[in-house]
């Protein structure tokens, strides 16, 4: 059952980025999973749309996508600079896209530099999958429940933490089962990881996001695995709100609760998760049925450091 | 500002159930909030109806517009034991249903003890409202986060959860602050007790079930007030899914988890609630994107005796 797929058909199959050696074309996950739509990205202006109104999400694939972009629109030659200064822009909080797209722009060669960045997202993505399955074959875990989508949808690869869940499938094939919660309010779960879950064959059900803790309790699942947006120095976690419940959930229960999340999510200049600043986006998203009445829609929440089994990354595993 | 309002205003003003002396009419908590539309409720045959389809739920208001259907059928003379006895039926889980409806039919006056039956609900709601509002007084809290709809349209009176909240109103103004967490699959707290609270003129702001640990962590309520669907022996209570996650959080964060309940939730042939059994819903109820994803849809949690700051219920306080 173990096998390792080679890394060109990782790439290949990425279900959300497909890079063919001279064009670009990224799924447009708005559409999910009610269609799968592909869109052509010819340059800087096309990736900088996609990415702005969230075709493209997940700081790593937005890093990856900006830097196809850059790199096409540098190679295409002309008056380069500012339309990929606008794709820099096109998000203010994705620190990789800025990240992505100095790296082109300073490269001898940008598309090669671009796919540089690809295979290293890739690359992190399946160590994260290997590391995070030995870590649960090591605890006698192949039933899992997750939050949000930490998926190939958000990253390069498999993802995060469904990176674990892909190679715990290949390792135990249908033992293997995924308790998917929806992420209200944008259903991140609901969309995106089922689809993934569903698109690689892996067993699952989906949940209300408040059913995941009498689930855990009446075993349901043998730990959480989720992904993550910023760790601070101390191991607490910022991810998308409705993890924290989770993790207080897998503690009562006694189950692991487990971070997955390459190296570049590690924020070394914040000393505790306190210094965290918690976005709190628009009201229409929680969508009230009653015009006027105010909403609280805080994007994250933050996980104490005490409440988690373990950080895994692409070097290893972190306690 | 502890204005109480007299007990005959509060029938006159019950957002769902209305009786004149020889008219029933219910509202439609199907179509709230978006249009209020009220039901006639002319003998058995109407009641059993809007009972089947939802258009009047919880266990307190079923059993008072039971009543009501059942008196009037009687009262009108003919064959009314058909459709009475359909009306007991009418759904099977709601224990107040054949309980009113058995009453009813063995009073002397029917209509006199359906009216006997509202009053009680109405007063145990008052007695509720003030035991609780005492309590929380004694600890200094204003603000509450709630779960589901444990308001007037799912009892008599005020409620259980939100009687207490607007008896707390009462005293304190727009000091009282109440986070209403929108309650997935059904939204009940996003359609229900937003109209209720706003309806009331209590300041509120709605937020999505997963913010909910993290809101707590950060300040955002001083304590969790929420009702009950049973509560064993030992003090475990079984309440709307996602309830436990929200005394996980309470707990974390150092606040009281109150529940509020009228003395026939608790169900002393239970020892515990691992006795309980855990109703599993339709997936129709949380609708994944994709055709054929399997749903996990258990419609309540139980929360452990230890997690539960104090019971609530029109006799006072237990803890």
């Amino acid at each position: 059952m173990a096998v390792a797929l080679p890394f060109v058909d990782m790439a290949v199959e990425h279900p959300a980025l497909r890079w063919d050696g001279a064009r670009l074309r990224v799924i447009d996950q708005t559409l999910l999973p009610a269609a799968e739509v592909w869109l052509d990205i010819s340059g800087a202006d096309d990736a900088t749309s996609a990415i702005r109104r969230l075709a493209v999400r997940g700081a790593p694939l937005i890093g990856m996508a900006a830097a196809y972009g850059a790199a096409l629109e540098i190679t295409r030659g002309g008056d380069w600079q500012p339309a990929v200064a606008a794709l820099r822009r096109a998000r203010p909080t994705a620190v990789n896209l800025a990240w992505a797209v100095d790296r082109v722009v300073a490269a001898d060669d940008p598309i090669a530099e671009a796919e540089a960045i690809e295979a290293a997202e890739h690359a992190a993505s399946l160590a994260i999958g290997r590391h995070g399955a030995d870590l649960f074959d090591a605890l006698g875990v192949t039933t899992l429940l997750t939050h949000c989508n930490a998926g190939a949808l958000a990253t390069g690869g498999e993802g995060s933490a469904l990176a674990i869940v892909l190679e715990l499938h290949r390792r135990h094939g249908d033992a293997v089962h995924v308790l998917a919660c929806e992420t209200r309010p944008l259903l991140q779960g609901a969309r995106l990881t089922t689809w993934e879950l569903a698109r690689a064959g892996v067993p699952h059900a989906l949940c209300v996001d408040g059913a995941a803790a009498g689930l855990l309790a009446r075993g349901a699942a043998g730990g959480v695995v989720v992904g993550a947006d910023r760790i601070a120095a101390n191991g607490d976690v910022a991810n998308k709100v409705g993890t924290y419940a989770h993790a207080l959930a897998a503690r009562a229960a006694g189950l692991p609760f487990v971070v997955a999340a390459p190296t570049s999510t590690l924020d070394a200049t914040l000393a505790s998760g306190a210094e965290i600043v918690i976005e709190e986006r628009a009201a229409e998203e929680v969508a009230p049925p009653l015009p006027g009445t105010p909403v609280r829609n805080p994007a994250f929440d933050v996980t104490p450091a005490a409440l988690v089994h373990a950080i895994v990354t692409e070097e290893g595993i972190r306690r």
